[in-house]
């Protein structure tokens, strides 16, 4: 994949609601907001011309936070679009926040922070700086 | 399910960690947490002598916030502890933390937010108070 | 969506490995294999312009048999191809075979049984011969 | 853990439905089926003194098939039995059968192959004997 221009700030990813993440309730089961996020989140490294899997230096990006408030349930087959946008860069650690939406109405808030780890010889993970390569591919949203 | 003599306030859940919650990172994806801290909710609500399914007057209760914040990662076969206590209860709303363990260490701590619904003939959900019966099952936990 | 003007019987989905798919070896679990070809079929109904979950006459398609034989392992972020094509359609079911490519290389081969049924009052499901308005809308691939 | 003192072959794990596991028809999903499956091999390995996952000389245990038929559908809270039987043991592979009930009713009957394998230099797996110390732990079931 050719690397994008210049650094990436946000991504949105449209998809459909698959049948098996909706619950006993017959709506999207809560942890499954979860993983749209990722997904969008997944989709902005790939725009930033990385893979948050194919990295350099060893180094892995496991989350130490992520939350989300519901506003509206979601259905099989709802055709929604999930945006996260960089709120904020450190030298270990990315922030972002994300929008679920369905035809521009509110579903869902979240964001999530993300660490730079390196694995270490005892199978630990220690935070490390994220590698410049990297970095540089990314830049906080101004919207 | 005979009911519980006083008002249940937290509970223990001890499990073990499936193959299948492990990620490509060999560790618990993220989004695991959600239903490990679910899973409790569901124990809370049995202890109780209720189902959170099998409920009168037609009421549910959706999550209106979840939240986690991650310390160290849980791999295949880890034996954990996940414990709720509720701390706080309002006329429509509960809310609840969460924390899990691995033999005494902290894993991770999260909360989540659930209000009392009732489905309308639109199928739209709107808040109603949680029933007596249901009220007087729960406490607010003081450890 | 428009009905299609005829019967429809293969329909083809592409999609990406998601990394909450991939399993504590790295590869994509052997259930989500399941899920994908769920997605597929349930694209297949989109594009006979029903909705397997939108029914008429209160009937549901439960799965009453599902295989797969699995050929080489799927990774975060591979591209792959979903085909499923109905082999045979009786009064109260039908079946269809999934093939899961990844540019052209089979990954895996399985199959499908749902069966139609009618939920009864006391809440079990009996089997009900297919509604002619959804029978009518697919036809068993001639490929 | 200590090693049983005669091989394994069969074992039999109990365990109740989760919420999330119920899809938007409100019973358990029928790809959830293959992961209490695998739940229960796993029980069968720790039964047998080994971890799947934690083994001598490099070798996994991925699926090459695995097939489940739908007896009568599952819902929240339901408590199951889920036994897998070792059917065959070859060279490289075991094949073991599984019978989920709920209450002595049988709720669905499924199989899987797995095969020992070996990671390549390349990345690639490649079908290998099962290790000495590791088939001698198990044993064909004879009930």
């Amino acid at each position: 994949m050719a690397a994008a221009e210049s650094p990436i700030s946000e991504y949105t990813l449209r998809r459909r609601v698959f049948f098996y993440e909706c619950d006993g309730a017959g709506i999207v089961h809560f942890s499954n907001y979860f993983r749209y996020m990722e997904e969008a989140e997944h989709g902005l490294w790939r725009a930033s011309g990385l893979s948050i899997a194919n990295r350099e230096a060893g180094v892995g990006f496991p989350r130490v936070a992520a939350s989300f408030e519901y506003h509206r349930p979601l259905r099989f087959e709802d055709e929604i679009e999930i945006q996260v946008r960089i709120v904020s860069i450190s030298n270990r650690s990315m922030k972002y926040t994300c929008a679920i939406t369905r035809g521009g109405e509110s579903i869902a808030t979240g964001s999530a922070t993300i660490v730079c780890v390196a694995q270490q010889p005892d199978k630990s993970m220690k935070a490390v700086p994220i590698p410049q390569g990297i970095v540089e591919r990314f830049a906080v949203s101004k919207s």
